[in-house]
């Protein structure tokens, strides 16, 4: 019999599983696409037992599991959970990839795109929106590669929560939470910073362009806002690389066309075996490793 | 690369996704299929945002949205919303359709077998059933061609307030209610008419056939009910231009024909460009330009 | 025209379409699949006439409708409803198959199992988990094939309920209802038989090793729980017609290959016709001609 077709079941924690994920599958080449909203660790039993019971053999890598979301904490609890429900032990397992709100694709691209200009293990970053799901995926890269990292949030115990999950994946991580919530918290929070990366929500500007223009120490600005106003004032939808005053930035879009080759890539990795766990560290390095 | 496929984003008031649109859009053709139930305009923004975000340029082409349901109203506000989160200032544009309940598609099938035997500009139409989806579209196209209309309900001041949406729509239309409850409102509101269309409930016998077949203005009798009994007694589901009693008859089926035809074209025009918008005006012009 | 695509409309009464089921119909050869969580008798009527009323002539068959879900009795209430809404008389109809939880197919595969080795029209069987989707159906096959059926449960009242299901479908059903819920129990019920099946609960261990080991008359063991431990202790997943101990066991894998190529051969049967109904009779009867 010829090879089975791509099955993706997208299990998302949103009650409508998102539209961009499903795009993306399909670019990617996925012939199926299976997509549940509403998902939670409660409802996951019967949807990993439909993937693993079905084929057998190599036809399992056939199948992949995708979990998306706005929320990467309830997208976190059901990976969590659908690892109990495979049984790698008799065989009986499919890959999984973990994207909520595509934190992992768009943090594996914008931390791919600053170590283009930066020299990242010794650079010092701030992440404005510190506290989204891109945010805190682009604060763990960061902070795992080695720089110093400043979480910005208008609500600094948000950020402090933050800062705690990532030591806690990454013992040592030199990391701090910093309040940007009046007008004079931006400059000191942008100080000496390198890098800075805005993941706000949509609709907000977050850094006004004479702040981000007189920070002395500032090479790269990353946007990661997709829809205007941008969350750094005077950074286009479009930039990829361009220098304006001085800072080499980035828009969303420009992050955008990097994103979603490390997200197509991810998809097709998944259909390689049937045991991969693609969690941000390996999408990252898939990230690092496109062409 | 080569072309990507066609994805149509079905967003549907109703609970369930309606069946009957998703045949058709795989019968016309197109290759994904993304269906959400229970859409209110609270959750059209990320839809939106998914279809618009993730393709670039002339592929945004092959993105587009069809809004469907039971209710013409939640599917028109539906519409509304998704005309916000377009961006077409930055080419961020998908082709939307509304057919609410096949509103749209039925209506302009109905209405174009109609202005193959009659000069509609001038005729004197009765639409029962007129404050249902169907009924309003082609009590609008007929009001819109310019001959005079009149809304038969059982609740006549629903008639009123639909005759009050399609004035809003079109100043001066040349329409009125009329209440078709009791058994001699039927002859009188039937009295000069030439065309008679029943766009009522499903088993429900709205004109008996000794009504129709003494009133002597009348020369087109359609009836839209696709369940038998008959709306209009004595017509059948595949009548398409047949003469019964001196009054050319369409039934639901033979409407249907047309209606299939035009609902597919206009699903194939959305997938011309990315900032098509279709609704009554568009699809009936479509209507009368198919073979 | 070319042929019409095959579109397999999935109605399951879970609030989650089952996963299982979806990758069997795609591995089937379903070209597009229509799939509906949390259907009820009261949501039918609509996903119905989207069958129907879309596609003529011969086209009919190329959809068809697979009910599923955890629960038997209610994918038994939505398959009655969708019958209503069939409209034979005027050619308006499509295929349907009820397969909730696997139960027809797993239950056909099992009983064709169990007749390659026993004259199941004497045989003396008992089916634990016998009040379960599956169990039910295992029963009421191996009741109509004529030999004598215990009914094992927990709850013996659950079980004398399910006794009553199966004499109103088959008039003199050799079958009795036994309590298995003390250590007791087991070697009663187990006394004389020639088969057991367990189709209990995941998880479960309904049959201690000693217990069947030790049952002079038994000859076949079949046990359907897919998910470590087995229901009957000592079989392994992958068992297929093994001899253990004098028994010949197969295992929910051993069992799931036919169950497998059943349920394909249902579903591919669906659309050679468009007014098939496939319960378990039926799907017992193509398991039987299966090579």
């Amino acid at each position: 019999m010829s090879e089975k077709a791509t099955i993706l079941v997208q299990l998302d924690t949103d009650a409508q599983p998102s539209v961009f994920d499903r795009v993306v599958a399909v670019d990617a080449g996925v012939q199926h696409l299976f997509s549940y909203g509403g998902v939670s660790p409660q409802t996951v039993m019967p949807l990993v037992h439909g993937c693993i019971f079905t084929r057998g053999g190599k036809d399992l890598a056939r199948t992949a599991i995708f979990i998306g979301g706005s929320d990467v904490t309830a997208g976190e609890a059901v990976l969590s959970e659908v690892k109990k429900h495979l049984i790698p032990q008799y065989g009986l397992s499919v890959s999984v990839m973990l994207d909520s709100n595509g934190s992992n694709t768009t943090a594996a691209a914008a931390v791919r795109a600053a170590g283009r200009h930066l020299d990242l293990s010794s650079a010092k970053s701030l992440v404005l929106g510190g506290t989204g799901p891109v945010g805190q995926r682009v604060a763990r890269l960061l902070a795992k590669v080695g720089g110093h990292v400043r979480i910005g949030s208008r609500q600094k115990d948000r950020a402090e929560a933050v800062c705690a999950v990532i030591r806690a994946h990454i013992p040592g991580a030199n990391i701090e939470a910093v309040s940007v919530s009046s007008s004079t918290d931006g400059p000191q929070a942008l100080g000496d910073r390198n890098l800075v990366v805005a993941a706000g929500a949509l609709g907000v500007v977050m850094l006004p362009k004479k702040l981000w223009t007189t920070a002395k120490a500032l090479r790269v600005a990353i946007d990661l806002n997709g829809v205007p106003p941008a969350g750094i004032e005077g950074i286009e939808l479009n930039d990829k690389g361009v220098e304006r005053d001085g800072v080499i930035s980035y828009g969303a879009l420009g992050i955008g066309g990097t994103k979603m080759k490390v997200h197509k890539a991810a998809i097709n990795k998944l259909f390689e075996t049937n045991n991969a766990v693609l969690d941000i560290e390996e999408i990252y390095a898939l990230a690092l490793h496109l062409q």
